[in-house]
């Protein structure tokens, strides 16, 4: 493999502080949902290794993640077997809608909002801005947040699953529309003051400016980039980065951008460099993945082919 | 005219400070707007003298709610006349729908909604909470304001002839709706966190006090209250107090209020009340009101008589 790709995987492996739960819920996301939702904790260990995640690491995270309520475990024998729970691969479902999204979606021009009605303490109102920060919410002030598409129903169970269940019945979700006055604010006045876009344009520019030489070099020589373990390591890096760039980008429709948005060049980059990796990144997880009692995991389902695939091209990969 | 009615009439004129400019727009909405319009300015002078007004008070309050927009003067020969303008015409007659409503009305289930989205100054956010607070808007922090039926154009209408045009392109109307999730805050909890009713049930409470005694009064002997005067006067403090207390009161719907809520015993008193006065009233009218050439006033529109009436109930008065 080229030297832009193993210095990309060597630069993860280097950093100080992995969040091991976190590529966890990439990788089940990505590569274990579409094969059945679980996997041997050795399988798991095996595939994080190359990054220099090491094997206490990763027991320690699937043990915080159980406790959390994103994995299960099973045992057969004395091997131990971790599964997606339902709310999960529920939650892992709803972002690989926007993951692997071929384009930006369509706007129905109607705001969600939650309304802070209790008066809540210093600290509940700061956990609480930080959850929905990480949620794509923009705030106003400290009673109202806004986001244009998300599911408000979701953003409430995933609150719950992170402790923040005693906030709900303070908070009240309301979808609204702009009702377009003369001389008054509008659509565009409120992305400007509820988020900050300028941290979040950086930091898409510096995804682009990252993985843009990978891509030239997987494009410029297939062969070289044959290994199918740094191609694995690599899809698992691309779209870490790129899920936790969607986490906080509240996907703003097209016409409430700015003109020079950065986004759209990283969803086409992931998109071209991802589907570029995956054969040779499921042959290695066919090599790899195991389940508790030692058997091969189920093969990809068929929708898993029409990843970042506009809805009249469904291909196969 | 009994005891109580002279004492109602009397406790008015011996206040320290009245604000002629208010109480001549109670007059235009409730006695002027149905008979053309306009009026001589000493019609005005004459009608309102016995309440301890006096000429001087008038002319300056004319003069000022000319300046404002509300009124507009035209002379024939040395006498001028008043007239609401076309903008308050309109206000009366936006007023008059909730002053003269039966009933209180139904709710869409929407709420109207005003986001702050510039960086106002503290004085420029103090004139804003006032002047919408005025409006019956209740508000969520510094950032949110919220009403259960203003119509928003009117609203904003109104800023503009308040001098607020200039927070207008800082502001930002939106219409939304609870979605009403499980274990979420609801409609009810936004009303005891936007609006402290506490207040306004104290004002409607003494509306009802203040008011029951008169009724009772002019039930008991209609004969004795056969003073045309008297009976107009007594009509107009009626409307002029009951149009203050609706100005800041949002109509919340039936549904969103305390069991014990003062608001319809009070519009059931104010109907009873007024339509008993009513035809006296009229009279004195008929007598005192001239236009600026010495001619009478046109007689009142039909539309008039169904003021506080049924919609099946329409009657001529």
């Amino acid at each position: 493999m080229a030297a832009t790709i193993r210095r990309q995987i060597a630069d993860f492996s280097r950093q100080k502080r992995v969040h091991t739960g976190s590529l966890l819920i990439s990788l089940f996301g990505d590569a274990i949902l579409p094969r059945g939702g679980g996997a041997w904790v050795g399988s798991l260990i095996r595939l994080l290794e190359p990054l220099g995640v090491n094997e206490r690491s990763v027991r320690t995270a699937v043990f915080r993640l159980t406790k959390d309520e994103w994995l299960y475990s099973e045992s057969s024998g004395r091997r131990s077997e971790y599964r997606l729970t339902p709310s999960g691969e529920r939650r892992c479902a709803d972002a690989a809608r926007q993951i692997y999204a071929a384009r930006a979606p369509a706007w129905d021009h109607r705001w969600r909002q939650i309304l802070v009605l209790s008066a809540f303490t210093q600290k509940e109102r700061d956990v609480l801005r930080r959850a929905l920060f990480w949620q794509g919410f923009g705030a106003l002030g400290a009673e109202c947040f806004v986001h244009p598409s998300a599911d408000l129903a979701s953003v409430f169970d995933a609150l719950l699953v992170e402790g923040l269940g005693g906030l709900l019945s303070g908070l009240m979700p309301l979808v609204a529309a702009d009702t377009s006055l003369v001389g008054t604010a509008g659509n565009t006045d409120l992305v400007s003051r509820a988020w900050d876009l300028r941290e979040m344009a950086r930091d898409y520019a510096e995804f682009v400016s990252v993985y843009t030489p990978v891509l030239v070099e997987v494009r410029g020589d297939p062969l070289a980039t044959a290994d199918d373990e740094e191609a694995f390591l690599l899809r698992l890096l691309l779209i870490h980065d790129y899920r936790r760039l969607l986490l906080r980008d509240p996907e703003l429709p097209e016409q409430l951008l700015p003109d020079d948005w950065p986004g759209e060049s990283a969803r086409l980059l992931c998109k071209d460099l991802y589907r570029r990796l995956l054969t040779p990144a499921e042959r290695h997880l066919d090599r790899v993945l195991r389940t508790a009692d030692g058997g091969a995991c189920p093969p990809p389902q068929p929708a898993f082919g029409s990843r970042f695939a506009e809805d009249d091209l469904l291909t196969t990969v």
